[in-house]
């Protein structure tokens, strides 16, 4: 049993990665943190679940639980995830980074720690959309030169970024291959969570192979599997190819 | 038996029209036309299609077989079409013209000479891809203003416009109802004959409807179902969304 | 501005469509309804959508709430929707059933009950995919003969029933025109929510036409517009079909 | 420049391997064979291809033309291909084999000959279909047990056998690493040439990876691709697999 704390568990990741641990028997919740002004704090955990009391209150403060897990999974603010990243290596606990927004320095600040507690420190833990950043490198080498390739992804309409950060990574590894970006196409419409597709396509045949990730428990599974992941390596800055095993 | 002369018998689409036509027992093929400096004039016609000689040359002069067919079918240049539209007017026979690329004046005489034989002028007479047209307008007027739409559109690499004029036309069925017109993505890949894609998107859902044109055939086809369509109808200009029956 | 109460509010469906309702300035939550046993009762409705207090408690007898609302929306158990249903026609109220499981002489009682209020009563109110059914009949006729169809569906894989109910009436509706049922194919994978797609190919070209339910926010969103239709109707048995407005 | 001799060259993959190497400047075509009964026997090669004359003839006889070229490709008929085979073998050239249906004392003798001449013997030379194969089989090893696998292959109705050897292969790369076959679904619509994809889905997410084949032309450039590779190779039995070079 890997015993976990899940920071920021009333956010929507939060609640997502706490239902999917419950269901998961490698997984104890050790504790659940949220801020101070949180109407949550001091309630039971499990009661978020509907899974029933497990006598373990919502807390504030990582360091009162720190001692009592295995690795701590943390999708909130900047500020917070800085301040509880201190306590993990004073710990010398795992910690498993989805938080987003980063400066630079802090970033900096994120990576020297890992040289104490092993760490992954990701935007998109999604399994499947790491997979596809490595079989689009791979099937852009093996077509070779007579196979052009797109990118079209699908978001929702109140994305502000487009491309997207993981068409970005897809057009690289094409890239990295070929030499040069390819075009990417970006949809906006309606709620779609997000697909992505790279379309390779040479004399009288294609290749199409799309993501699509339905809602954020892609995520907070990937999130629980990078945890196991941790589980027992030497402290360092891990990343989910090395989750997923190239 | 409706007797079809085929004009640019042995041109992509030509030969298309000809080996459908003997494959469908509606068709009889009365005759073949090509410019006078081709090499097949003179040939059986029987001898493009594999099916064997079937005492029919190929001719250069529409006015010699004329009167013994009951329609001409023309994807050829645009010369040699105004120049067998005259003929054809003399001696009344339906037309189906998918020959591109006239002038603002030889659309008005073509238009002209509808009037006095039935006709069908398209650039684009693939079934599907005009049915395209008339369901993506319903789609849109369905949904209401809830939902929108993008279109996305996948062609070889060696197209010169994009968007497509099916993709335009697309663009417009929804901007008839919506208002204006959703954005378009071209993607350019490989040989790809003609991919296009409407998405509509709203709360929770999407509905996606794309026509996919495989090979020439499905022009040829829809130049057949024009002339079945033509046999029998007054003089007059009408288009490939009657002979999909709206 | 449209009073609805919300029965089964904390259920699935239920907050989602409380949450979809407290976006849209068309409606009031004038109520919401639990089972007498459940914890929720007496709680503000707002918590559950986190918008705050509304100073409208959750019940359990509808017969409290009904003068003061215009139409019910019941996701719940039978025996809670036959009583609600009675109550819901004594006090003239249109209602939208989505519950499903009854027997024949319940759906009789519901049937009934529809000739005193404006009723619709549907096991799928997403829009799509009640539009899916008409333009898939649509395609199927203005394809004709030469073209063939059959359909795949992807769903969860602890989905009971297999085709769907959905892509039964898709098969209908493609029958209805052609004579016999299309081959269904039923994908079930992971914790897909529901994909129907409907495949028309014939010569040199075909029609994939697809409708993907993202999240219940579909259904919900379908019967909150089943609502807004009912609003100043007559008493009758309504479809999705009327609300999608054929 | 690599010599090549096209055996069966006036069928239809023939033709397009013909076409397809008139294109590439890595090739010559050294000579073409035929069947003694057919038509074409003694017309110039390049008639065929619209390239205008070569002066070299189609001929019947392969012990004429084999000391002049590198490599032989063949898509015939069994007792065709063994007979060439043969003369193959005498003059130490390479050999790639597209026909289909040998015996299995056929087939042992096709093996045994490859001990003597660099060999491909496959009956689908795609490059984008056999590069599936292996990108399958990765993904079902780098998503592991929470990931489940269906697939769905759609071909042509005039197809005799379901599901496809291509799909019966992908099959059996997801079946590797998870010690079951998935379920294979076959849809069988209009002219389609070939489209197979392989469906993951696990929690929150899926991958879903296409293969189409739009035209002869897929096959006929892996054949000609298997050629590159066989020149300067040793003498053995490779696979599609080596040419895209895993």
């Amino acid at each position: 049993m890997i015993k976990i704390v899940i920071s920021g568990i009333s956010g929507k990741m939060g609640v997502r990665i706490g239902v999917l641990a419950s269901q998961d028997k490698n997984f104890e919740i050790a504790g659940a943190l949220e801020i101070c002004s949180s109407p949550e704090i001091g309630k039971d955990i499990g009661e978020l679940f509907a899974i029933g009391k497990i006598n373990k209150k919502i807390e504030t403060d990582f360091n009162k639980i720190a001692p009592f897990c295995d690795a701590l999974i943390e999708f909130t603010a900047c500020s917070a995830t800085l301040e509880h990243l201190e306590i993990a290596v004073k710990n010398k606990k795992a910690m498993v980074i989805g938080t987003t927004g980063f400066s630079k320095d802090e970033v900096e600040k994120i990576k020297n720690a890992s040289k104490k507690i092993p760490m992954i420190f990701s935007p998109n833990m999604s399994i499947g959309a790491n997979l596809m950043f490595r079989i689009t490198e791979e099937i852009a080498e093996a077509l070779g030169k007579d196979y052009e390739a797109e990118i079209v992804e699908i978001h929702h309409n109140q994305k502000k970024d487009a491309p997207s950060g993981t068409a970005k990574r897809l057009g690289e590894a094409v890239s990295k291959v070929k030499g040069k970006i390819p075009q990417i196409h970006s949809v906006r419409l309606g709620d779609i969570v997000g697909d992505h597709t790279v379309i390779f396509a040479g004399i009288g045949e294609r290749i199409e192979i799309t993501h699509r990730a339905h809602s954020r428990d892609a995520f907070a599974k990937g999130a629980l599997d990078a945890v196991k992941f941790l589980i027992g390596k030497q402290p360092g800055l891990y990343t989910m190819a090395d989750v997923i095993g190239r």
